[in-house]
């Protein structure tokens, strides 16, 4: 196999064949709280639809207190196929109770039925999937909602590819829309995957396909994924190879280190490709995994780029650990410590407060077995500003030439055995706290 | 026993008879980074003496990085006796290896020259205490802190109350020094306990009696606290009555989550008072006890109230968790989340933040069984913005009363069960990300 036996291309939801995708604006934020400014009619409404039945997979957030949207997907995905995702931005119908959740079954009934009227074949609403993202606690303004849902797939039907416009309308405090597709060869058939994800706060995703606990905790904003493919794959192995996906992508990320109530991936297979189904023992299916690893880890990080107030991305990579658990406890330590995250955002390569971080986390360690360095990413060359627990000479100057970019990777080894973890952090600014304090005189300010 | 059966006095640690204390200043800071200013030559360092042999007990930081002063600390605290503590501020004496330890027994050894040849009875090195708290991974100036424990012998000398200045010497970016002292009776004897302490960033003690992790784990800047009593006490009751005091106060408090390196509480007890010798059985250690759990708590308060940038001051009260150690992680989720922080710091009764920290902690609960509230320190008047799990009807503008003052009380219960816990936190502001990204164009700007 080709290291990526892929190409990039352009486009993102509506790349695979057989997809559609619209966005549509029904100012739902500005009616969940009664009051402030909407600027410029932001899109809040996205539909994307496939023309056929297609196989789905997900994950969802581990927090124990979880979005209505995110229960109703969990039991719908067990059922392997959809035919629609409905997604509204500016509230999250999160700690909404009983109300939530027929307001989230209401979201897929209204849309199977606007989808019908609108010429498509029948849809069950039990194959639409739902996703929100917002404020949370505030009831969803749901005449607006309906009006949203018609309208976008009013828009559908004028133009099947409007992808971007689903790619802003699921966006909250992200500053740009996000989205990515790629085309892969299966049995000598063309396929395409493509994804459209948003996130800026609230972010340390840990999900797993239950929204059950998984071994490795991860406590970590909303970041919803919508990932399209027209190859031909059984439901099973779709969750198997996104569960594999995201656990090297979206739940190695941290904006803030809060994990959200809404965190939600979703991928559907309508096998348009006609190519032969993917099973686990097709030889292609490692094909499908590198495209499927490469759009997710692509989405993942423009998610931290693109994070609240994020001035710097940073890469932490974690070798030497005694276990897996050590490894992930140890980067997660550093990613989020509030001292590591402000010397970031100063460009400081300051390793006294690595040490701490790494010193309070649960992994074993000794402070005469750490090695601290730092590199710009795609670079070999590391620079040590820590071995063995010792300073090194190299000049405060050669290393703020690394810190101070808007990229770079630190490198920390433990020397303690082989395992190993990396986590996509940013740092942590002023612009983070302003945005999150939010203005209480103007309540469509304050976040979910 | 009456519920406050001591009386706050003037002064702070020399208010009890026989112990000395002064602050000197010699340069430590700007000395360790080689450049920047050390505005108006701020005091760094102090020493407090009893003039005869006194019990002593210490908790200490249980990051696994701990610094040099520490490491000796819990060696030398179990030999259960001390005369003199000896500090300095501007350099964490942390993460410099061997050079470290022979630094911080140098300072000791100083310590014990300068008072012997100042005309004090012959004091063992052993029986020096030593702290430090800055800067981390920097060797200490030593010919500096030389000249400064010279000075500061000299000083206690010429006047033996300077306990003001100590309580300067030992602050970094503190704003203002923190002392109190109270007096009880004891057998009949007036006896007194008093204390100084700093902290402002790196905050979240964890700490134990030998740095060994105890069974609740707490990730939490430096903070020293020095405390000193007349009081006739014997070592082993000492420590106890100081880990119990220490578990209700420095234990439960956080600016930033972050738990240093330096964290160390001392207290030495020279029974000057000439009360019959405190025993476990003694019904007096209750009055003892009392007093010591006012003197850590407020000392505790004080280093929240003065944190880097905390613009609020807020107290995390945990209700009817299942086990005590989810109340713990429940209250630490919240009072350490980034998002709920800085809701906090806009003034901001959000409850859809807090239910998502506590969502993500490992304490078992369901979102319909969550209540949280607020009042005003001191008020019986709770006010709810939720109540199983669902929003009140409270105004928005009569919580924001609560939640816009300089002090609250956030009230949490679970209804899991019957355990609780509580933690002093404050917001997260600009100011705090301001000072802590420092300026790399300024090492003396960079912290610990």
């Amino acid at each position: 196999m080709k290291l990526f036996p892929f190409k990039s291309i352009d486009g993102s939801v509506t790349a695979p064949q057989g997809f559609r995708a619209a966005g549509a604006f029904c100012d739902i934020k500005r009616l969940g709280t009664g009051k402030g400014s909407n600027k410029g009619q932001k899109r809040d409404l996205a539909l994307i639809v496939s023309d056929r039945p297609a196989a789905v997979a997900g994950t969802f957030t581990t927090n124990q207190v979880c979005a209505a949207p995110v229960r109703l997907c969990i039991a719908r995905v067990k059922r392997g196929r959809a035919r629609a995702v409905v997604v509204n931005s500016g509230n999250a119908n999160a700690c909404t109770g009983r109300q939530g959740l027929r307001d989230a079954e209401a979201m897929a009934e209204i849309t199977a039925a606007a989808l019908a009227s609108s010429g498509a074949p029948e849809i069950s609403p039990l194959d639409v999937l739902v996703a929100s993202t917002g404020r949370i606690g505030v009831a969803l303004p749901m005449a607006n909602v309906r009006k949203g849902i018609l309208e976008a797939a009013r828009l559908l039907q004028a133009a099947p590819d409007q992808a971007h416009h689903a790619a802003e309308a699921i966006m909250t405090s992200d500053t740009r829309p996000k989205e990515i597709a790629v085309e892969f060869q299966l049995g000598g058939r063309t396929a395409r995957l493509g994804g459209i994800c948003k996130g800026a706060g609230m972010i340390q995703p840990g999900m797993s396909p239950t929204g059950a606990r998984p071994a490795l905790r991860s406590l970590h904003a909303t970041m919803l994924c919508f990932l399209t493919t027209d190859a031909a794959i059984g439901a099973k192995i779709l969750q198997a190879a996104l569960n594999e996906s995201v656990a090297k992508s979206f739940n190695r990320i941290t904006v803030d280190g809060d994990m959200s109530t809404n965190d939600t991936v979703l991928i559907l297979a309508n096998g348009r490709a006609g190519n032969p189904m993917l099973t686990a023992r097709s030889a292609d299916l490692a094909i499908f995994q590198a495209a499927l690893d490469h759009v997710t880890l692509e989405l993942a990080k423009k998610i931290v780029l693109d994070g609240e107030g994020v001035s710097r991305f940073v890469t932490v990579r974690l070798h030497g650990a005694k276990t897996e658990a050590d490894a992930d406890a140890a980067a997660r330590a550093v990613a989020n410590s509030l001292l590591v995250k402000t010397s970031w955002c100063g460009g400081d390569p300051n390793w006294g407060r690595i040490l701490c971080a790494l010193g309070y986390s649960s992994a074993a360690l000794v402070e005469s077995g750490v090695d601290v360095g730092y590199s710009l990413p795609g670079s070999q060359k590391i620079l040590y500003s820590l071995k063995w627990g010792r300073a090194t000479n190299v000049p405060f100057k050669a290393l703020c030439r690394i810190t101070t970019a808007r990229q770079f990777d630190l490198h920390i080894h433990l020397h303690q055995g082989r395992a190993s973890a990396w986590i996509y952090s940013g740092d942590l600014t002023e612009a983070y706290v302003d945005f999150n304090k939010g203005d209480i005189n103007d309540p469509s300010s304050l976040g979910g």
